[in-house]
């Protein structure tokens, strides 16, 4: 986790607090179902929430750990100090380390999960308001980094929108594969406690019992989480290459915003670099590196070994602080990116016309000339453009042989732009509903 | 692909046979779309399905584009061979290469995820039956690869049932995500083809219109899919190191089939090798291997550049051959495997009763003898069958401290196997239904 | 391997061909060992030499392994064949399969490295002509994509020679990697056969014997000589993303060669698209999926498991043929580059100067302009041009202000190219010596 | 970074006092020789030095740095309050921000080499002081986790020694890829500085010039670093499931160091996990992680783009740190390892005897026996062996057709040891020297 690429909210989940208080409801809420079938006195779980209101210190946990070389057993201890010793006796038992420490891991990644949901729809939201916004800005649309026929700008903005409505759609399933429980002991027999306690903690705390756990909770799940994770950070590399590329100087048709205060803003106009965006293509990465060691460790040795641990104390905070992160970050960009509707139409001009050199050609062949005459017209007229700079509908509306072909409204038609953005509106419709 | 790692089935989809004949079956959908939009004749586009019948000469297409440099150029040119010119004069009208090219790639990943879920079907199957076998044969538990509590072989083969139904439901996520068409022209904006022409195509053919495409179909798609066979891979290693644990010669718990007749068998009988499994290892890593690039692949340059195209010429074919292939081999291998519950007894019985040592530890405890006291009594016994081989059950009737908490029936029912499988059927109905 | 992205000499590497008659060197230098060691007749050792004319007969040595299932016997049966079943039968005396499979392994990838030098080589070549031919020629440089100062597309040449010359160097170590060979026997330990007989097969090969070898020789070598080829395969990519980005349209500073007579070239002059470079970009990709798979293989189980195989089966000729194909298309891309250096400077002036602001900005203020004053004084001249398209250097001339601290000739002497490029001969002499 | 898997020593150099003292030195160095060419006073450079004996206030630095929004000039801010304003005033003249950056960020890695390689020093001698002590301490080799032929412990440390080494090897070539300097400017040309500037500055800092920079340090000689860091993770993984192996319950070769008051040790004597060794295998995964992302920094856009920064600000600490733990960890687990020679010779005599069939077999044939009843003899006798638990050898001695082609003295030398452990000395001078 890198600070300057995070939020505090994202941060905390992953804070020894939160995993302190996630530890104590897990252990809380397993009491009262234990209680409930009568393997523990009522009194006991019930003295348990007295630790509801206590903030764990966490210090003083890592001082016990110390000692006791066992991170679960530092926490019950210290537990035992807030509840009573006495109280506290029957917290615990029947359960295995895993048990806490799974379901906690998962609990985690769920409230992530919610985070990066809040993040995608405020991107959502940005890309559609800046998608109606230029829904009928012209722009050229390229293949290869090369101009080929006219788009809109707000074209781009709803492809992204649906890009990112898919990614909201993965993240929902991936937040149910790691939305499970698990209180099932050593190896996942339930031999010292009842299913029933693993089933009233899950109902607790919004999780579904594992289907089949060993002493841990099965990682093909966590593989699909961290997988669905790097196919968004690479949605957010897709926009954020097109936003550098719209900001490059030879293009800009877009810049990343820049307070009007910001230094050497005004002395060296042309020098805005779109450097949230590119950063954004780092951080991309980042996320996307977790998704190999967490596919690395579904395969356990039997019924566990603890090689996935260290790895998830790494991806786990990093690859969701990181694309949540990304997620507002990217959002903000989108939110307050700085269009240049003239820039488009001056580079959708820049060969004058040429752009619609194929129609011209569909055109003279559909009105009867053949392929070999059609395109030799199209390219005499063509190459004055090319190499002189002329402007390609004078020069076609200049030539006899073009004229006696196509009337000068029908030459002109081919160059109207009402022609390519007929079916925005059909597009738009598909994306944000009629 | 590797011959020996793939299955004719599977090579069939991406053979340039079928690739052709996708490819007929997009332009005379089209044509039939157009002819109903009143764009062409209807006996043109009628005409074009004289050719359904045809087979399409692949040498022949090469041989024309070597002349065109330009695959779908070289067809139509070889499928007016086969209508005749005239007819064929309209095909392909208003649209552009990637239109049929996107449309026939997801065509075949549909076509391969449907043969991927009876891989995983036949899979399941066999993990179902040896479940239901093995419900109630008893085998060590094992976390670190250590002896912890007893658990069944049949719970071993209903936790890989689990997951694998897990991975069906999310290949089928995986198939949605791809089963998408586009016929929208150069750059998405439908400006030479009515949308009607790709809502045609795209129902005729098992797949939905693209909600926005620009030249290209949104590789964030691709990156799912592969992810998702990337997650399956990783499943089948799961199973397979399990298997090949459970081969080792020390273990010896199960073994792949070896036909009776298989050389080497019988006078070298230690000497055989878990080599399916051990190849399902190797064939997993380079499934997954496809998961990074098609994550590359998703930022594309504007409208669309060919970076991906290269990329998936091969991890297409690839991952989803040796996917295929890989399920199959394990699916033979569970269906076949010799299981051997006497060496799991055996096995588990290799520190005589050693593995019961927790529960000893917490009934004294339970019975009211003090933490260091109860600790003192089993290590005592403990260590007598560690270091001379005796029986810990046997040592613990004969040790007066332990009979003076403990009744003979109570310590009898500490080494009761039945304590550790009493929630076998609670696992099974969860997997598998009531 | 994609047929399209291969070239036949590296493909021969990987042939059935070349691999049987490594085989056959193999066993043949081994049989002249064993003779001098006495520990076969060297009759038999001579006779074996007879094969050294013969074709094997693939076809028949599939046919006999469809008997035998194992691929070493069915060759050295097809071998007995050729020689003689007499003269044969002291061959392959003492080895193991693996100790023909992996030094053959070794074998073709050393030669893959010569062949992949000699693609290197001619990049370095095509770098070093093009340096040279445009050490004078001015472009300006970006960062972040953004005109920062002026620069020459020969440096741009030489930096890539510098990296590609660093990659020759990595190369030449990862062929040392891979340059050992083994002939140990089941587990290393040499039990059945002398390590004289590895020394000289070794020495006959060129190769070194493996320091220690178990059945195989060890994993680390390869993952080392496949990430190299991964490194290598990025530095391609970064000479691929710098060309596709002067090749778009807006920038147009070079372009892939296009053949005079190469349809719709003409006609849509400007529809001229990169696609061989967009091509390296996903080869890059394609080379690099090698280097994960390889790391995971290293970690064989005890003296080795099997899953290696199936990974090195896709990854050596995949990873080299794409490799050694993207070498050799990057070099035609270099040698034949299309570069205008009209649009460079014609670019560089897009805002008439103002990428000088920053010298003038330092002029000022050593011209005794307080820091304030200098910044305003640049940013109504900067903002000028960047806002009325104005000339920088005019402005200055024409602003009494500025002309107060700067003399006209100090102000010209801010826009003379001159200053920056006066250290380019130093820069080329480290590259390529004075 | 993970704090449990860290070590002091290696956070230090990552952390923020180490760079701006990196920093300081860059820029101290630089006005030296700006100062020798004449470009500043000799007394300003003399000045800075006055820092050398301050600590930086990093506190102090983050608070300018809100103000600026500029790390660099925020560490010159209070680089000036330290030496005064005046005396500062010429310090990073000609400079820009990634001169400075780039340069750190090698020395640090510079460092961190350093410490990885005192660290892989220390796994060598660990490794050869266990492999000396383990040479003749017999062990049966495994292929496929199947018993094979016998081999001893010591060439198992030899093995991995001679890996070690080898990748101490490439340790030193990463480090000189990435022990370069450059202090070029804007765009790498030297234009606001001289190249002596950069020799003076690499020279005292230990690093050599880069041959061609641009903004910034080409990223393929990082990508090189990071690889190389991923091939000896890999080496550490395969070290740690060797010990894994070895540890688990049915093959107890060896155990990981337990030290005797840790608790649960000996009233659970066989619950022993080999936690550090399951430790490195995923601490290898983390490493491995920074690889594909290290290559995908390599392709910058043109002079650069800063999409690598925050790649690296995660990898450049994290895959350092990380290994350098794991490598302590790992000389420690070696160091400590306890090995149970009683118990090696017991699972190599499980099948009692039936490891050396194939040396029976050979010597049948060998002595005129045909193949098929050769193989018949041993098939016999060693299903014996195999189902009832009999002895080969005796077996073979009261088989008399066996003993009428092999003498009772004959069958006995089959089962020799030490015609497996011949050639052990000659494996141990190939690593260690004679």
């Amino acid at each position: 986790m890198i600070p300057r690429y995070s939020r505090p909210d994202m941060v905390a989940i992953w804070s020894p607090e939160t995993k302190f208080r996630i530890w104590f409801e897990i252990e809380a809420h397993a009491c009262d179902a234990q209680a409930a079938l009568g393997v523990i006195p009522k009194a006991n779980a019930e003295a348990v929430w007295k630790a509801a209101e206590a903030t764990f210190d966490v210090a003083r946990i890592d001082e016990i750990e110390a000692v006791t070389k066992h991170d679960v057993i530092a926490f019950l201890t210290h537990l035992a100090e807030i509840v009573g010793a006495d109280e506290a006796r029957f917290v615990h038992q029947g359960m295995t380390s895993s048990d806490v420490l799974d379901t906690t891991l998962n609990i985690q990644l769920v409230r992530a999960s919610d985070l990066l949901l809040a993040g995608l729809d405020r991107v959502l939201a940005a890309l559609k308001a800046r998608a109606l916004e230029h829904k009928d800005t012209v722009r050229i649309g390229r293949s290869h980094g090369i101009h080929a026929e006219p788009t809109t700008m707000g074209l781009t903005f709803a492809r992204f929108y649906a890009e990112m409505a898919r990614n909201r759609t993965r993240l929902v399933n991936a937040r149910a594969e790691i939305a499970t429980g698990a209180i099932s002991g050593a190896v996942g027999t339930f031999a010292n406690i009842d299913p029933a306690v693993e089933e009233h903690v899950c109902a607790q705390l919004g999780l579904v019992p594992e289907t089949v756990s060993t002493q841990v909770i099965p990682r093909d799940r966590h593989a699909m989480f961290f997988a669905t994770l790097g196919v968004i950070a690479s949605s957010i590399e897709n926009v954020a290459i097109e936003i550098r590329h719209m900001q490059r100087t030879e293009v800009l048709e877009a810049e990343e915003f820049f307070s009007p205060g910001q230094k050497g803003s005004s002395a060296m106009p042309h020098k805005r670099n779109p450097v949230l965006t590119e950063n954004l293509t780092g951080l991309a990465r980042l996320v996307r590196m977790a998704v190999v060691p967490a596919m690395e460790n579904v395969a356990l040795w039997h019924e566990r070994d603890i090689s996935h641990s260290s790895v998830e104390r790494a991806i786990g905070p990093d690859a969701t602080i990181t694309l949540d992160f990304a997620l507002h970050r990217l959002a903000g960009v989108i939110e307050k990116l700085v269009v240049y509707p003239e820039n488009m139409l001056k580079n959708m001009n820049k060969f004058r016309g040429l752009v619609m050199s194929q129609r011209v050609l569909l055109a003279l062949t559909q009105a009867g000339v053949s392929r070999e005459d059609a395109y030799r017209l199209v390219q005499r007229n063509a190459m004055k453009v090319w190499e002189q700079g002329r402007d390609f509908k004078e020069e076609l509306l200049a030539d006899p042989e073009v004229t006696a072909a196509l009337s000068p409204a029908e030459i002109e038609e081919k160059f109207d732009l009402g022609y390519h953005l007929k079916h925005v509106d059909t597009i738009f419709a598909r994306v944000f509903g009629a």
